[in-house]
């Protein structure tokens, strides 16, 4: 089985007008990412935020659900919060889940095309040939900021629908994503 | 192109215990199955409440967003939100849409099997077959209730990930099944 993480990146992305920006941690995605990576056999969700007040309230979120009274009251929501792991960058994720950059892949979406882009199906082979460790990031705002799209090994092509709009939430497109790549 | 809407369920729906219940609208259902039903080419967003109070809560979120403040500010969200509709109950929705049931069909979706179903690849099929308007239904809460899935005339599959866990948000639910349903 292949083995991946879910990063959900609050820095560096970007802003309505491209620039760079932090968003803020929301609740329902913090819920709804660990559920959808539980789904589909993720090892570890991560949240990255730079500002530590933000990494303790998304701790929080973790802890009410997975040892507070929301584990009692929805214990299969434990289940999926477990996977998350706040952190305040994406080295640091790859640090903690497999000891660093070394040998694993850091794999990027986006709404619109930027650079080489390797579509679902091919990325679905690449995931079958080898047992490499993958992290996939999901950009909050307006995306993922240039740095981290031009240094990934693969930029996953923009989830098309039928027409030309192209603005789904994160929280569908991280679904659709794992969706494509580890449905059997 | 398949004729489809989207419906999502307040009432008659489960409960964790198995009671039939009403729940209330969430916002973030309002923006995210109406951007993905947008991106999928839906004819419309259905959101189904019995009570009137919260019917006019759906209504203001589309309006502030389809005419208000919300569309100068972000246009791309006015092309989803258009496609909302509110309304009291899935016959009205029918009503609405395509003058009624008749010539319709309406297909369920759950996250448990419940009596015979339909795999995505067979749905698939059945879409190229006819272009019958197809009303799809989701749940909040713990589901549809049975009354409403017993007289579909499609029950797809429940969503199934790579282990045993399927606690997906109505969200990422949607958003699955409409990229299985419909993408090209």
């Amino acid at each position: 089985m292949a083995r991946f993480a879910v990063a959900l990146v609050h820095h560096p992305v970007l802003d309505r007008e491209g620039g760079v920006v932090t968003t803020a941690i929301t609740n329902i995605d913090v819920h709804d990412l660990a559920r959808s990576s539980r789904t589909y056999g993720a090892e570890a969700f991560f949240i990255t935020h730079p500002i530590s007040a933000q990494r303790l309230l998304a701790d929080r979120i973790r802890s009410h659900w997975v040892e507070g009274t929301g584990r009692r009251r929805i214990p299969d929501r434990a289940d999926a919060l477990e996977l998350v792991r706040v952190v305040p960058d994406v080295a640091t994720a790859l640090e903690t889940w497999v000891g660093g950059r070394d040998g694993a892949e850091v794999w990027t979406t986006a709404a619109s095309p930027r650079g080489d882009i390797t579509t679902f199906a091919d990325a679905r082979l690449r995931l079958g040939k080898s047992d490499r460790p993958r992290l996939i990031l999901f950009g909050t705002g307006w995306g993922l900021a240039p740095e981290l799209v031009e240094s990934a090994d693969v930029r996953l092509e923009p989830i098309a629908g039928t027409g030309g709009f192209n603005h789904l939430s994160v929280r569908a497109a991280c679904a659709i994503a794992l969706d494509r790549l580890f449905a059997r």
